[in-house]
């Protein structure tokens, strides 16, 4: 089927010229002729992939998220420990930051999806259905961790997952800006996981 | 002074167009012409005050600290409570997050220049030296609740006020993508200050 091939060839190159955007000068001023240009195509063939600028968003962001998705995947397979909660939460939420040029040109792509969102109902229903989804993910991993007496039983596992990822998208902001070194945003993130997995108490009663 | 006054009250008006784009299309995609027009000036004119978009951008930032730091102040005036370490830590917080359109408008406009400072080095001189102030005036007041006894003294005071102040960031992205409501994301914030506030156990003695 060389006709597939070519259509997907021709998308991933699209796909690279519209990162390649995104991590010099911004996705945010860039039309679609920009990206055609970038990727040495007509924009009428461009357009027979995408046909708004929206579209190409949204496709970037698919592209960045199944990325991200890989990275963390292949991150926890490579540990020598055993996936616990804590393990698997650290990874996916370290997977959120910009601490590589992958992440980071990824992390942009969701900040120019963002842009637009914000003044685009229509937009927002990605990020309305992701968030949710990752909240619910999150929030299991740590109703696990609370099983194994990891996390104590009072916290809620909801408030906690989304607290998890505010702060993983807060703290992102602040590397791009130079507030912060990649390095201290993951100890801070660690912090944070330092102080949900504070334990339970399993032997309460005082010695006599 | 009349001229003063002119001048005082063409900045003004140049700030009230930047604010009306920024609440609704953005200002990402607005040039210097475009604010010019929405504040009925000639570019001419609008170039006198701001040579660049870059300029403009720091202005409306200027001009939106102080009004955030109006409001967070009128807050804590008009509460009833004693201005504890935690009172104070809870209004400055909740007046980073978008809770109102000023607020909105405000947190947007702070979107714009974040946008722009991740592709230049020279921007992000201004989030580099705000943020740590804000941490540094965080950190004071958790140092202050530690010696009152409200946060344990394990906690490290220039580490949990950057936690806020980056779930305060990242809370406020997931208010405008509609993934939570104002009203969760306080609830939120309250959560983590709750969990920093837990006191110190003043009576560890066992009873006899």
């Amino acid at each position: 089927m060389p006709k597939k091939v070519d259509h997907e060839a021709r998308r991933r190159e699209i796909s690279q010229a519209l990162w390649r955007i995104a991590s010099t000068r911004g996705l945010e001023g860039a039309s679609l002729r920009d990206v055609a240009a970038e990727a040495g195509i007509s924009l009428g063939r461009l357009q027979h992939y995408f046909r708004t600028k929206d579209e190409m968003l949204v496709f970037a962001l698919r592209h960045i998220e199944a990325l991200a998705q890989q990275r963390i995947r292949e991150r926890i397979e490579a540990l020598d420990e055993e996936p616990t909660p804590r393990v698997v939460l650290r990874a996916c939420l370290t997977g959120m930051l910009p601490l590589d040029e992958q992440s980071r040109t990824g992390f942009l792509v969701g900040v120019a999806h963002f842009h637009r969102a914000v003044h685009d109902p229509s937009l927002r229903t990605d990020a309305r259905d992701g968030i949710p989804k990752l909240r619910s993910f999150f929030a299991a991993q740590l109703r696990l961790a609370i099983q194994r007496g990891e996390v104590p039983p009072e916290r809620d596992a909801d408030d906690e997952a989304m607290l998890l990822i505010s702060l993983a998208d807060g703290l992102s902001t602040y590397i791009l800006l130079d507030v912060h070194t990649p390095e201290k945003a993951v100890q801070l993130l660690d912090l944070q996981l330092s102080k949900l997995f504070a334990g339970v108490e399993r032997d309460a009663a005082p010695h006599p």
